[in-house]
């Protein structure tokens, strides 16, 4: 389904070139203060423009269709939509024969008996990460001290900031892509939120975070790396502040520890590239030649800090 | 809550040093047969014994509740109950003063107020792991076709198989601990299960396999690796058959392609080590040293690959 | 939470007076038929005009805004969403300092600490049956030969239909209202649906039918006589078709026996009525006169027919 | 499912003549104290021993196998277990050619294909309201002050106490069985449980009491009499202290107004009659003559009213 949450419960609608997309956030409390500029400021951090990411511009102004009254939740389901306007779904014909590789085309297709809409990804499209964002702004404002801040660690492998417009470019010369690394963190976790095995910390915000499209990983404190050190190493003994290593990311057994939660991501490189691939033609039935044109990111991961916030604003909403 | 699944849901239960621990499997399939012999092979695996592992002793002997009917599934709830014996409470008395570093001894003691039972880690405790394999057979059974491997391919750093034994004699002998990497890999999926978006297959592999305690990673595909490579590295062409490279791990969009799904998994080194820890002591408010006697694990990965092959196929059984 | 549904998902929202009111149906399956003229027959049957019911007029006209492609459904969430027109908000002033008995004025305020959206009744305003009804349209045609078909039996406690027109008319001039009796029969019912216990059908269908604004109760089959009967009497014996008396309304143990599910529905009398009515005043904390203005049915329960359709459609697609 | 609850969550499983009967129990709050003893009171109601209720004995001693700790919950899981004892099955070998008349044999036979429990109606049992009974005395701990009482008020369509001895010997002697009437009470109320349409109090306390067997309405307040009542006679005014007539049974638009949540549910008669029946024979595929031997109720409704009060207590907890 495409809901996630038990008591802040958010329901995804809408597809890349329909009417609209948007979000219904059922269970938000009421009397939280909302307005279009409370959202704007997220919705800017994921709008394209910065140098790497898509020329597609699309208004991305959100109406509230339910749920506010006077300027404050009410307590009701809280919809927010988002109109779609620039679209040119004639750059999607093609892709019917030729599904794009690493695109959810051809799974799409078969998974619906191919009644999906096929245009711009339809309901699959990235741009269904703009009411992800709207919702995230919302729980954010539920949350209230706890704060949480992701930023982009790495771009095609290098962690030197300085260097990632040289590399965009470069890449973009080349019609080719860059992935990226997202580090979020928590500050201000009250101790206790939640549960053992199923239900645990990490199990919720991965859950969450891989629903972002193009996640291939994720990892909490240590990750990786722990499989790799001793337990002498990697223990993270109390000291009278809490934990002092915070080796586990604010986490033990699936419980917040009161340490900042720490994670990351890693998104792989933008699937749709100019540069021609050699992928199966399922008309013709030979391998063919795609070059894909349509405006896209060199580097989509740029876009996403703000939404791997929102998603883990959307968990710690549902948990607390 | 503690218990996990849609349709073929999985609701643990159980202490470590309590009566029993359990699990009661409601939606799995009625005709399937099943006996206390189909559960042994997988429990075997997961039992201790192997050289790195704790000498713990339990008779991990399945009691069928209910559900069962002249050897077979009866569509009615399914309850698999296993019971505790051997049991030493007393190693465990310290801890309420000296929580243990990387355990939930603290977290459980403030989230449920001091009431939760906190011998040998209570609902903590990786025994729950036990029942949880068994829902795992049970799952395997109503999957069928679809082929479930997971294996250690890493044990402290180290690919190289032959050189563990040594590595973990050495580990034991410093009182220190390992960790580890899984590899779980599902062949004949077929395409389209998972949805978009929250219940991506991502999503619910990763929700299931952060339930298993000490994982501390995962990451599918190619991982992150995508994150350091150029979209045309790292796309996927089709051919005839089907993705060629696999670089996404079996999933585009968050829906199966029909490859293989291939994730790995990372396991932090065990907790509890005898090497004395310099850590906090609650009641007498000073930095204090404990040292952790009982059984434990030198490296508890090496009894996981098939906890991983069990939340896998409980995942798959949910969405097929 | 304003949903219901577990693999055919419905979820509510919007408010009478605020900018629209909808439905997000997730799980929908693709490929089903819809157009707006689909939706139009049983809005219709819902819409006032009949002698007895409101002048309200709305535009009731359907608006997707996904899910839906080249006039079918996709398999993606589906959203429909009706726009307010025809608001008259003066009408609801008073009632913040004089809740009006029977609705859900004091008890909104009360739970959503006066945050809640008061102009028309808001999110609890009987216009939200509206997408109830839009779903229900697209669960029938999910359903496919299941018929589902819902009369009025009883207006005011007269069963003879004859007599309605003028029992509404009286009722009119003295300012008052009428309440009524919906029977509703499901034929074609596969047998085994539903579950045991919490599952049962009737639980479910019970469930959803309390949904609808102003249900005092629900019967099956012989419903609150079979308490006066023997067990002679009721006890429905077998015959070669199946059940012979229906008296348990098609269900045996919470799970549908191949007959006909039938059952009944009482509906309260309108409470808005023009007669003044003696309550108290939280303002001047005295009791005072309240007359309710405002357009409003003599007897709604004569456009509820075709919502106990609904919501019992939307309950078998769910256990289909 | 065979579960219940979002946030207290009650599974059951177990089978009449199985190894045991039991009911986990998720998301109890911690530090309830909680004995055998303390669940013995409710479980004597329940009781057979009555004059008027099977002679069958059963232990019903409850076994605590996880959760409790010291006397106390802890807030892991919490499953209480009734071993079963005094079975004879051999009292049941017939059904399978002539599913007894008003019994879910037949359609559990058909639903699991034939692979169900038969035994004593195996999973359909009444039995299982044992652990239901359990689970609500453990949801009337936590509710703390809110006060649920149920009583019989009709037996037989006789509404005078003092004539049921008579009545259900009559009914004995003839081989026959009555039905009744339990009404439901629940008192201090806070103001505001539930949510607008889909998860009304009357949703929720009418699929609870629903997944009781042998139920076949259910009505609040002023129940099917108000679909015959006019506005201004069934319409509640407000007085200082809420409202005054209760006609709505303590819930308008589905949220408690404060008021003693009222209903009352019809039990069919027991199915189970001595008193020679004909049915159909699959086998012969002839009409044939059954007579059903075993131990049983000649009202077992008599024995319901704890089993309203557990399943009011269980949406309660939730809602709390």
């Amino acid at each position: 389904m495409n809901s996630f949450g038990r008591i802040f419960r958010v329901s995804l609608f809408g597809e890349s070139h329909g009417e609209a997309v948007g979000v219904v956030i059922d269970g938000a409390p009421e009397g939280i203060g909302l307005s279009k500029e409370d959202l704007m400021f997220d919705i800017g951090r994921r709008a394209p423009g910065l140098n790497g990411t898509t020329s597609r511009r699309e208004s991305d102004e959100p109406i509230f269709l339910s749920g506010l009254y006077e300027g404050h939740t009410t307590g009701a389901p809280l919809t927010i939509m988002f109109k779609n306007g620039d679209t040119r779904s004639e750059d999607y014909v093609a892709f019917d024969a030729m599904p794009r590789p690493g695109h959810a085309d051809f799974v799409a297709s078969v998974k619906w008996d191919w009644e999906n809409d096929p245009r711009g990804g339809g309901h699959f499209s990235g741009r269904l990460t703009l009411p992800l964002v709207a919702a995230g702004v919302v729980a954010k404002k539920a949350l209230e001290d706890i704060d949480i801040h992701a930023e982009l660690i790495e771009v095609g492998g290098c962690s030197d900031e300085s260097k990632w417009p040289e590399l965009l470019e470069k890449a973009q010369a080349e019609g080719d892509s860059l992935g990226g690394i997202v580090e979020c963190k928590v500050d201000n976790v009250p101790i206790g939120l939640g549960e053992p095995f199923f239900d645990s910390v990490e199990s919720m915000i991965s859950h969450a975070v891989f629903a972002i499209p193009g996640v291939r990983g994720i990892e909490f404190g240590d990750g990786f790396k722990a499989a790799r050190m001793k337990g002498s190493e990697h223990n993270d003994p109390f000291g009278p502040e809490g934990p002092t290593k915070n080796s586990s990311g604010g986490i033990n057994g699936g419980i917040t520890n009161g340490a900042p939660i720490v994670f990351r991501v890693a998104f792989k490189p933008t699937s749709s590239i100019s540069k021609p691939q050699k992928t199966y033609n399922f008309k013709t039935q030979k391998m063919d030649t795609l070059a894909i044109k349509g405006r896209h990111d060199v580097c989509f991961a740029l876009r996403t800090p703000v939404i791997v916030e929102a998603v883990t604003a959307i968990v710690l909403a549902d948990l607390v």
